[in-house]
């Protein structure tokens, strides 16, 4: 009797790396783990930060793709819902049970947008977002269509050079285009400064933040010299929430990656010159992995390779090693510089993504640990809704 | 009556990007296309190689992770069978029909031996790398019990610098090994020079596959003088399998990326001094992807970004065009240079990605495309099968 044979993929048609009540050191490599309680201390503490300033906190689902962060989100957190940037990925929240959806991002295609229309139906409020008025006809003859409410917010390029529009004006002129349009709702400021997340030094991410700010009270201003009311002022990453949640102009956060963080952002300082995964928010995903070759006596080679994570922000770190270095990734394989000779076949380690997003998308399943025990293993419910 | 219907997510649960019939331009984006007139000229020209200079070839799957594009280089290029990566991998492609699976990895964990050593069970020749002594005895034990054959190639690390022994007198104790254990049977040699593939310059390749061969061969020799015969010596890729090929040691080749190409592949020089994507392989798999948003007039931002793809090797290219560039790449966008403003919101554009292993394991999808037309779609079957 084979006793894994409850997840084993050769009898049940698909695999999972572990079952609840298991011994950590049973979980099948490589995959996603969760330290639960790490987990749930980063979930609270962003929570109490947004209480403590006094605005919502709408958590970022494209990080984690998964329903049931969501919902430990909203139930530890207090999250008012959760954003993602896909049309894919807010059906899959909608479904799970999540109110309150923001697609932070343009969509554009008719398909997509015909989706878009219908997500109330699923029972969950649609917001997206809008940088262009040619979108805005569109929009609101989907929702005319299907007889629901799309709510839009105008997104500016606040420094992340990639979507929006960056001058009050064309702030102003998009939001009464959608203020006018049948079955759409103007319902604020989309404003997510995505290049400075990751600058080294606080002052450097507070002097691009501060820009993001001036621009975006500047709109607001604007908008409300026109009689329209900003619902949502949303923005905020995990290396800036302080200042939009201090700033006064911004209502919302979307924290993303504070929930599980990863190497790149635990290597950004906070203001007193400390590396936040030491002071902010605890590593709680892993990729746990397993040495399964070690014929030099100072290399080791270990099962999680390029389709067991994203090294577009730089490799792995081995969680609380020093001893043991990971050097290099292909496809299949990750090369761990063991100079001592301290590793053997069969030993596991938990690596840090270098970056948490498209790491958690190759997988499958998060694998929840607490006290050396699997507690829960939950799909990567979005994986892959990239459309 | 929405005629996106057929393949919304909202609807049927899941979401696929095409349905066969449909017009190329109605594809949901981002998602793979593959060109199958290129696919199966590549495929084919393979094919004629391998037969022409009398090796066999075994493609290597866990490029494409696609049982119904195996099963089309079994038709078109005669591959003898598969190698993968990962039991899980194999498990797949033996469920799908494929007869003869080489698990071109070293397989440790308990678990995975024990769904190993059943793949006989589901109809598939079973084969098996290994580099340590001590994995001979679990690998018996495993075939023993479930009364079937586990197949042994002894890995031989001939500059990859990842698993396998580096030394004639290690090859034969292994092969010893294997050979005295119940269960198990010595096949041969695998021997895969995966740190020359992506090196620029023919000759540079040349001499990396030279030392190659010359550890190979003294191993089949020495193998020979002590009785042992190998039926399988394996190796070869995009890069080198004219070297292994007409080496007159090699009997297998274990080509995957030919069959689809990428950028970086694309790079490498024939002995010519040309690209070999413009003399030996055509670029058949491509992410396409819309055009989302352009307020800045010299730059457009697209749907495929890092979830779409994966970048360790580079940037992907717009093929077919000079006159944009995608410059950039975050978790849902990328950044395309568009610097005479000819890109419109709604244009899709056909992505070489960087590297075609991984970037296949994000999507679940291929949609095979044929003047214009959508002619099959195709499950990843494989995808995220990491175990």
């Amino acid at each position: 009797m084979n006793t894994h044979a409850n997840f084993d993929g050769l009898e049940v048609g698909y695999d999972i790396p572990a079952l609840p009540g298991m011994d950590e050191a049973d979980i099948q490599t490589p995959c996603l783990v969760l330290d639960l309680d790490a987990l749930e201390r980063n979930i609270v503490k962003m929570g109490d930060f947004a209480r403590a300033v006094g605005v919502r906190h709408r958590v970022h689902g494209k990080m984690h793709k998964s329903v049931d962060v969501a919902k430990l989100q909203e139930r530890l957190g207090g999250s008012c819902g959760v954003c993602c940037q896909k049309v894919s990925e807010a059906e899959v929240f909608a479904r799970g049970g999540i109110r309150d959806v923001l697609v932070s991002n343009q969509v554009r295609d008719k398909a997509k947008i015909d989706r878009l229309a219908r997500l109330p139906k699923l029972g969950a409020r649609a917001i997206v977002c809008v940088d262009d008025p040619a979108n805005v006809a569109d929009l609101s003859a989907a929702a005319v269509r299907h007889g629901t409410q799309i709510e839009c917010l105008v997104e500016i390029d606040c420094g992340a050079g990639r979507c929006g529009v960056t001058s009050t004006p064309a702030v102003v002129a998009l939001a009464k285009a959608i203020a006018a349009a049948p079955g759409l709702r103007f319902a604020g400021i989309q404003a997510y400064q995505g290049a400075m997340q990751h600058m080294d030094r606080y002052e450097d991410r507070k002097a691009k933040i501060d820009i993001a700010v001036a621009m975006v009270k500047d709109a607001v201003d604007a908008l409300a010299a026109e009689g329209l009311t900003c619902d949502i002022v949303g923005g905020g990453g995990t290396g800036s929430y302080y200042f939009e949640g201090n700033s006064g102009v911004y209502n919302e956060l979307q924290c993303g990656s504070y929930a599980f963080m990863d190497a790149d952002y635990g290597r950004i300082l906070d203001k007193d010159g400390n590396r936040i995964d030491q002071t902010e928010f605890e590593n709680a995903l892993f990729i746990l992995t397993s040495v399964m070759s070690h014929v030099k006596a100072d290399r080791a080679i270990c099962d999680a390779g390029l389709k067991a994570q994203s090294v577009d922000s730089g490799l792995p770190v081995i969680f609380g090693r020093t001893d043991v270095k990971y050097i290099k990734c292909s496809d299949e394989h990750g090369v761990i510089e063991d100079s001592q000779g301290v590793l053997k076949v069969g030993d596991k380690l938990r690596l840090v993504p270098g970056h948490c997003d498209p790491t958690c998308n190759v997988h499958d399943w998060y694998v929840g640990v607490r006290n050396g025990k699997v507690e829960c293993v939950w799909p990567v419910s979005a994986r892959g809704k990239a459309y």
